[in-house]
């Protein structure tokens, strides 16, 4: 049976996240409804990223499959008719079957955005962190440089995070600064449950000269989630792009 | 009686636009409403461009007068914390009284965004007017050139704009394409009545080579609105700069 891989952009301010729950409007209930109208059959679909309420995603990857014959371009537009205006389908592939969203993918790649400046933006509320204070950046990237590397993420993952272990290999975790605006961009083979929001939240802490970047070694360490204090807000934070082996031809995603 | 410049940012698309209406959630009112709570008596605001519905503003200007004794960080955090969450004030200023919002405005600056990709774009929906045909950037900027400087834009008025006179000087039309986006950028003494949206629709019409780049000079020569075509959607204008003789002292708004 064809499986079809898809390339996913949403706001994720009214979305309780990926996962269909019992009640609140979920990214993977609209998907699937739309793609089993496309399809003319109950679909099920699977992410890369299952992102929390209020995260929002520019390259989400997903796959289903579906025995209908449509063509890519009927996939895509099909779906972007039936879909809500707040999520859209960016591109469509036929893979093969031995590829699976999240367990075929290498790595990665979360950005959270942070508007530093006196008043609250309404232009970015839900799309950036406001910190009112002055951040200093190179204290927030001395402080990211420790956390580079595969180690054992336990005190940056949510209390209900459901994953067997918790190390992580961290291949990039940038902080740069243009104008008001601070972007820590993270890369990794996978990510815990909060676990770039509880780094932002590390790093914001420093960045006010709350905690030294020290600090961001200790908390790693204790291997204690208690040690790492606030979990940033979900707003600022977007899935930016998967990657996968070269060989399924995917398109690589945008910020 | 001393008078108030503030900053304004807001997101245009719950507002039926800034001036206040019988019917409709206008940013004059919810402006008016919470400095009158923060100066304890009725407040009249002015602005420097009356943005339509569903147009953003990132560097609006405003005044009003207030004998109450608030200091500046008391209006800007005041007026915040009684805005809605979808407007905001991003600096407050003393200004003298022959200061007017509107009236001493030298020139005012919008953009215009463009998303130029075959599928919609779920994140951007109310910030981008999104065009799925392949644009043409540079026959675009060949068109812009034809409407610079000082001329009659009758054109380019909408059937309800009240303005005495059509003449207008713009002094910078700019179209700029970075990837799928496409960015026009306007700057003119003083706009008319949807004056930016029926030039955008003109360069869209140019850019998918519906029209040669000379039809801009000649939907301007011929002065009938009937002759531009389609007025561009509202949600990818955005006003981001207001400029005032610098010896007033008003901070530059930024993007």
């Amino acid at each position: 049976m064809p499986r079809i891989a898809l390339g996913l952009e949403y706001d994720g301010t009214d979305f309780c996240g990926w996962q269909r729950q019992r009640a609140g409007r979920s990214v993977q209930a609209c998907v699937e409804e739309a793609l089993s109208r496309v399809a003319d059959h109950p679909v099920t679909a699977h992410c890369a990223g299952r992102t929390d309420a209020g995260v929002h995603a520019s390259g989400q990857v997903a796959h289903f499959d579906s025995p209908s014959a449509r063509t890519l371009r009927g996939w895509q537009l099909g779906a972007n008719g039936y879909l809500p205006p707040d999520a859209s389908v960016t591109w469509a592939r036929f893979v093969p079957d031995d590829f699976h969203a999240r367990f075929s993918a290498r790595s990665r790649t979360y950005v959270y955005r942070i508007i530093n400046q006196q008043g609250r933006s309404a232009l970015y509320r839900t799309r950036a962190c406001w910190v009112p204070q002055p951040l200093d950046a190179e204290r927030m990237r001395e402080g990211a440089q420790r956390l580079l590397g595969r180690h054992d993420f336990a005190a940056f993952r949510a209390a209900e995070c459901q994953a067997k272990t918790s190390v992580r290999t961290l291949h990039r975790l940038s902080v740069e600064r243009e104008d008001r605006w601070i972007t820590i961009e993270a890369c990794a083979d996978a990510f815990l449950h909060h676990m770039v929001r509880n780094i932002a939240g590390v790093l914001i802490r420093i960045g006010l000269d709350d905690a030294p970047p020290e600090w961001a070694s200790e908390v790693l360490a204790g291997r204690d989630r208690r040690h790492a204090g606030v979990t940033a807000p979900p707003g600022g934070l977007c899935l930016v792009a998967v990657s996968y082996d070269t060989a399924f031809g995917l398109p690589g995603a945008s910020a």
